[in-house]
């Protein structure tokens, strides 16, 4: 698309761009719940069945996996770019006749901007018309949570964390799991829509969707529901265009990320949020002082409120589902950091500290928090409460400062509770292993169990380059201590902008620290993938070793790389021992021996029954 | 050199097939010890000065790192394959007085492989003449220990644990480290030769240095110490060559690999160790199993202890300092493993397992097991007693049979002790995060403290291609629990044979893991690294930063893929925000003002304390 200058984005842009195949051997299945259009997305990878000894086989069934990639991975979805994807939310959300349509946007900035006409050519065409709460009215699901209301969303998300699983398969795939420790969650068996209802109400889980983002799959983020994985996009002043944002975002949801944000600090951040929100099956974040810094040219100082609340107005309308605000960041804070190894390292928190020096003033995000609860309850936008003064180095782990933000953010989740507004916290930064439980304790303390959602943790500093690997280390511990979401680090953190393949090792380095912190906390039914790939492996079922693997393409690449005859697809060894020496053969034996000795000692021991029956008479013919 | 049909391996073998470069900005230094002879080898990384707020600069001093690539970083030494490296322990190990030189090699087969001359084009030609302790002694590190001496090596190893720090540069460095959670390990401010000596002698450590391989540099493997890493190499029957497996064993030092076990399975095993050996500044470990295995053509039920004692013999003679013995895989336990999931997955086992289903006897290797102790005395090979029953999938992690075989290692550990011979123990496999915990314990319990070598632990099992991420997460979780030693997982594992770059990414997780380890533990020093690389970070020294991280290279490539001109190394920005929004050069801007503001209390109380001095008279005129 960048080299049609002077077209139109809208003209130009084409699915071409985008990362749409579906993964190998696997299908796009679609649950239906109580109603028709409750339709929930999932995708179920076939498996070749087991040959066994006497040389007849036996099925292997499908194994369902959680999908976040929408509908870029069904072949039977037509993804036009330019229209972006099917309001998949829209009649639920109007039959709930609490919102209506606005004329045109509340927000100052979107007002001009649209008006704009040298903007025209990268303007996403088929905008949506901006949709508010009626005045009084209360959009959040925790507010339909707490009047005992169950809606879509709910049931929709209740059916994709037990991926539609019968009871008695999940007993089944209970047999070979371990029982998980779960430090403090409370997992059921089966995820009803009552108990999702039950945890949002409770604030001990959020369902981020916007009502301007129709398009959004449902998804929750919660300790007692699978653990979540964000990823970061972005332009920067230096970088990037909206093409390669919207791509990203597809590559993000196809590699698993649960959500996106969008942390532009370029230009057209406006368009380039329309076009990645239309286009996104999952919820998109931003952090709104990023964008009111840039109305400012970059000056802090300048920041106001009325620019900021303009701001959130803005991104509300366009569908961002959920804020990252540093309201925390308190001017008596801020020189708790100065005696730090590496200061704050929060672009948010930083910007936030720099305006209350400069004023001597408290944050204005602090000072008008309840007026921003009112904008968040009229679209339905949850707050990530951003964690301003996160420690950048391991030396600043669990400080004051860190701490003392923490028990802030605490106190301004109960008023956003308060609103019926959703609500989650944003944690770590550079912490060491044995400093993470903490920053779990602290958080579920001081915040009332609301979602925790963390940054890594980064768990050395030595390391650039490889920050995804340092991370996912803390990341899957905080995960299994209980962290709802964890935040990606690609292996450009403090280096520079990731790209297309950052992103994909950073997601796979965190799906694989959620999945083992699932694993660790006793998800039930999380182990199913595990063993279907284990009982491929013994069984030298190449091809399902690879379609079940987390990267489908990497795995079958790496095997091909010794071995890359299709004859080796179906050979019982590998490069790694070769023909005549190899455990997994040898264990079959070992196997069929011990068969053999169980029949032979069951043998003995009919013998010996039927040796009693007769009465004990030695040399008794039979 | 592959290339050279027809030629001697010793011909063409040379320096150029090897890498060799120095680290950027980083200097060989040698500390000696109490004596001219002990000069421990270090890495000292030189760092650029910090320009303060009114342009004077300061010094920041050289960060030392631990090294393990031995001379080959150092451009002062003239390597030459052909003659391996220089013996530096041999004049100690002379000095002892306790071994003598052997005419030949003990072992059969080293003697009928050295007279075939078909062979002659792949031989190591310098070889060195075998050495054997003389009849009635015992050349073992823990006899000495054990009498009270403190041997040369363990004065080296004292030095090189602390990096030759001075107790004021430690005490230093411990301001900004937090008190680690050590559960059990206590680990000295001082690492001292006395300190050394007294954890060998309780088994707690072990020195693994075999009398034939002088080449070697002292380093120590225990809780109490710094967490080590094992790599391993080694052809198969499908693929490499020695050179290949000469320039791994080079590779892997300089990525930091501890040690380096060499699994080869293919051709020419025996000549391929020589120069292995002869090549290597790290102990070197094998599994004697795998090349008794291929003397008997591959075929498990021909095994006998005398074929397998003439290979110990043949290896031990060569310097092998450890041998993993699967002597733990008893005939009642094989049965354990026909109902899991992945049955026997670790070769030693799976080949012992079948050797005893074969002959229905108990495991040769379990009732030789004081003869190899006599072996091993006479040589200072150290036991790494092998988990032949390890979990291959997380269904059958923990389970009777990997613990059954532990306890009986725990038996076996105790005769090693008794005939003062050096042991510690292998362990974990596949294992989900909240069953690693129990695996340390159930091995200090059972083991009396004897030292843990773990495999991973993989937390899941589903991502073939990424095991090194899967299982980093574990080795890191077990290194703070307490493993002495954690044996690297490539990205091919169960895919196919690691290359180059494979080794190097399975090295640096596990460096990173082994390093949050020592953080998480506490490690007196460890953070003077990350502490140094997060001042570089803040003081936006890019060149600093880049000599720092474990990666050099690596760091340098992605901070110069998005800013590659030289001005961008002293730029006070970088790619991620931009010039003008940078939270780090906010942040300097907080520091500011909070150094203003304490001048300005500090003044006000001054003032204060004046006013009072001169008797509260207001308007008082100075």
């Amino acid at each position: 698309m960048g080299s049609d200058i002077g077209k139109k984005l809208s003209e130009t842009a084409s699915v071409d761009q985008l990362s749409t195949q579906p993964f190998p051997a696997s299908r796009k299945i679609h649950v239906e719940g109580s109603r028709s259009d409750i339709q929930v997305a999932m995708r179920e990878i076939e498996l070749t069945p087991t040959t066994l000894q006497n040389g007849e086989t036996e099925e292997n069934p499908p194994v369902r996996v959680y999908d976040t990639s929408g509908p870029y991975t069904d072949p039977n979805v037509n993804i036009d770019v330019r229209k972006g994807l099917t309001p998949l939310r829209q009649k639920w959300i109007e039959e709930r006749s609490d919102s209506a349509l606005l004329d045109g946007f509340t927000s100052q900035y979107a007002t001009v901007r649209d008006q704009n006409i040298t903007l025209d050519h990268l303007r996403f065409e088929y905008k949506r018309q901006p949709r508010k709460a009626i005045a009084g009215k209360n959009v959040t699901q925790l507010h339909y949570a707490r009047q005992g209301i169950i809606t879509p969303e709910m049931e929709y998300i209740a059916i994709r964390e037990n991926l539609a699983l019968s009871e008695a398969q999940m007993d089944k795939a209970l047999e070979t799991q371990h029982p998980g420790m779960s430090f403090g969650a409370s997992i059921p068996k089966m995820i009803t829509p009552e108990f999702v209802r039950d945890e949002v109400a409770r604030g001990r889980a959020v369902i981020p969707c916007n009502i301007n983002h129709p398009e959004s799959e449902p998804m929750i983020i919660g300790r007692n529901f699978r653990t979540k994985v964000n990823s970061n996009i972005g332009n920067s002043a230096l970088t990037s265009s909206i093409e390669e944002e919207v791509e990203k975002l597809v590559w993000s949801t196809r590699w698993g990320g649960d959500t996106v944000m969008d942390l532009s600090t370029g230009k057209n951040i406006h368009e380039t949020r329309e076009w990645i929100i239309r286009n996104s099956p999952v919820p998109i974040g931003t952090v709104p002082i990023y964008q009111a810094l840039e109305k400012c040219d970059g000056v802090a100082e300048n920041l106001t409120w009325e620019l900021f609340r303009d701001t959130l107005i803005e991104q509300a309308e366009q569908g961002v589902d959920y804020f990252t605000i540093h309201a925390g960041v308190l001017l008596r804070y801020v020189p708790m950091t100065a005696k730090r190894v590496t200061g704050i390292v929060s672009r948010g928190g930083s910007i936030m500290a720099k305006w209350c020096l400069a004023h001597h003033k408290e944050n204005f995000l602090y000072t008008h928090f309840e007026e921003i609860c009112e904008i968040m309850k009229a679209y339905d936008v949850t707050f990530s409460l951003g964690d301003g003064l996160r420690p950048g180095s391991v030396a600043d782990a669990n400080d004051e400062a860190q701490f003392s933000e923490l028990r802030t953010l605490g106190e301004l989740a109960k008023i956003a509770w308060k609103h019926d507004v959703q609500v989650f916290i944003e944690g770590p930064g550079h912490v060491p292993m044995h400093m993470i439980k903490e920053n779990m304790e602290e958080q579920l303390k001081h915040c009332d169990e609301a979602p925790f959602y963390t940054l890594g943790p980064l768990t050395t500093d030595i390391a650039p380059g490889y920050d995804h690997f340092t991370s996912g280390i803390g990341a899957a511990l905080i995960g299994w201590y209980g962290c709802a979401m964890l935040c990606y680090v690609t292996p450009k953190e403090h280096l520079g902008l990731p790209n297309k393949d950052d992103v994909q090792q950073g997601l796979i380095m965190y799906k694989i620290a959620a999945h083992a912190a699932d694993l660790a906390k006793g998800h039930p039914g999380a182990q199913v993938h595990d063993d279907a790939m284990s009982k491929a492996r013994f069984e030298f079922r190449w091809e399902d070793q690879f379609n079940l693997a987390i990267d489908p393409y990497t795995a079958r690449a790496y095997h091909d790389e010794t071995l890359p005859k299709d004859s080796a697809k179906v050979a019982h060894f590998c490069s790694m021992c070769g023909p005549k020496f190899c455990s997994m053969k040898i264990s079959q034996e070992v196997r069929d021996y011990a068969n053999e000795k169980e029949q032979a000692e069951q043998g003995m021991s009919e013998m010996s029954e039927k040796f009693k029956e007769t009465g004990s008479e030695i040399y008794h013919e039979v």
